[in-house]
């Protein structure tokens, strides 16, 4: 039988307006943006200051009722921090909601936007202005409580190591003994909405340059790929390790390769159809 | 006679405050940082949201006034985007300050947070807490206005252009039309603060870790160099230009060089001063 796909709602600060058919919103295609962008760009609003704060922080989005939660299914999105950063200290005072039987509860939870951007590529075309990048962003909105169940504390702490390089968390020390369970802090997140913005393909530019033979003769147009490469790792001052373990250089060889093959084949592609 | 090195004000807001012997706030650091970066993170505050909006953005630094200036010195943030979309219509509609004898003027325009940063390395160290990346962000605090003076417009165009690839603009069709005029808005940034934070160098573990020979024994430590690589390029469905232009073919190996040379050997070597 096949499966429903679940997307988010469409709120008037997440839908894609601009080019709208480069809009996502099924949960499997924008959870996949963010579990794969090795930094996301976290934002929020600290009442000492008159402007927004953005973070570079790690985060992976993760189930811990349902830790065999598929990318499209409802998942929360953990992020971990330093105990007494203003973002942690931030969620921790912000007030409970209350509900009562006339005001039904607002969503327990600091008010945060989380961003995740992929570049897969250059797209030069005949004018500036039509130029581009081939892209995948992904944006989340969702209130922030810190997480207190100790369980659930190391599931996410696990959750996250593995997601910089799987199989590290049983490749070193742990459990995180007392001392660094108590610096670290984990946020997790309850997504309200998000929408994902994709763009792949070729350049496209408007028929007046299109039908300047002159133009054409000219100016080069096509993709130039860009994608991240994990390089050769050097071991550190106090390494005693000689060979470097297998878990990594896997880890490291897939990921080199998948990258390259997004950006150098099928981020080329063009879509089957411009209009959604 | 030695330059003075010009530095942003420490505001609450702006000032690094863990590990922050990682601050940097010279603006030559932080500028460099932002300009070599192909994709801006920048927040602002939508009214009709209860998020903060965080948007991917093509941006850069320079001055209008003064076009030969370096990255030292005092510069505007340039971003670009869709005449009516969601930022430029606010940015429009800010109302500019008035002062009064009794009422100094704020600063006009809207109130955004810019952010940029670069991965260089995973820093793979002896227990999951004490692992990080190496990395360079920068945040800037500003006030956005429309450009509309046409040269300035145009100046910006062109340096948003050449941030791409240096030597696009004058390799494709410029300048840009009526129609490219009036759909492309320009911000200018005037920015009030700013930092960064950077991590350089190998892994840094505890004491009770380092003495553990067993530990040492078992798990690998070390950094993994990460960068961003342009790929070869690939001649698009109308490219009538057999040979891809030498600007492109040196600005792409320099790049990869420089990303490579920087992640694999300057961002591993341990800072002289671990305290600033």
């Amino acid at each position: 039988m096949p499966r429903q796909e679940l997307e988010y709602p469409k709120e008037p600060f997440s839908t894609v307006k601009r080019l709208n058919d480069r809009g996502r919103y099924n949960l499997e295609t924008i959870h996949g943006i963010i579990n794969s962008c090795p930094m996301l760009h976290v934002s929020f609003q600290d009442p000492i200051s008159p402007f927004p704060v953005v973070l570079p922080m790690i985060g992976q989005m993760g189930s811990f009722e349902r830790p065999s939660a598929g990318l499209g299914d409802v998942l929360d999105l953990y992020l971990h921090g330093y105990v007494s950063s203003r973002l942690m200290n931030l969620a921790r005072q912000y007030p409970s909601s209350t509900s009562s039987p006339d005001t039904p509860a607002p969503p327990s939870g600091l008010p945060l936007t989380i961003s995740a951007t992929h570049i897969d590529g250059l797209v030069l075309s005949l004018t500036p202005n039509s130029h581009s990048y081939n892209y995948r962003s992904a944006i989340l909105f969702g209130h922030a409580i810190p997480v207190t169940s100790v369980p659930e504390k190391l599931w996410a702490m696990e959750l996250i190591t593995e997601s910089i390089v799987p199989g590290r968390w049983a490749g070193s020390r742990v459990p995180p003994n007392a001392a660094e369970m108590q610096s670290t802090s984990i946020l997790r997140v309850r997504i309200a909405t998000g929408s994902a913005k994709i763009r792949t393909g070729t350049p496209h530019d408007d028929r007046h340059d299109l039908d300047d033979k002159m133009l054409l003769e000219r100016v080069w147009t096509g993709v130039v790929p860009a994608y991240q490469v994990l390089g050769e790792p050097v071991a550190g001052p106090y390494n005693k390790v000689e060979k470097v373990p297998g878990y990594l250089e896997e880890y490291r060889l897939d990921r080199n390769g998948d990258n390259r093959q997004w950006a150098e084949v099928d981020a080329i592609k063009e879509p089957e159809s411009k209009a959604k």
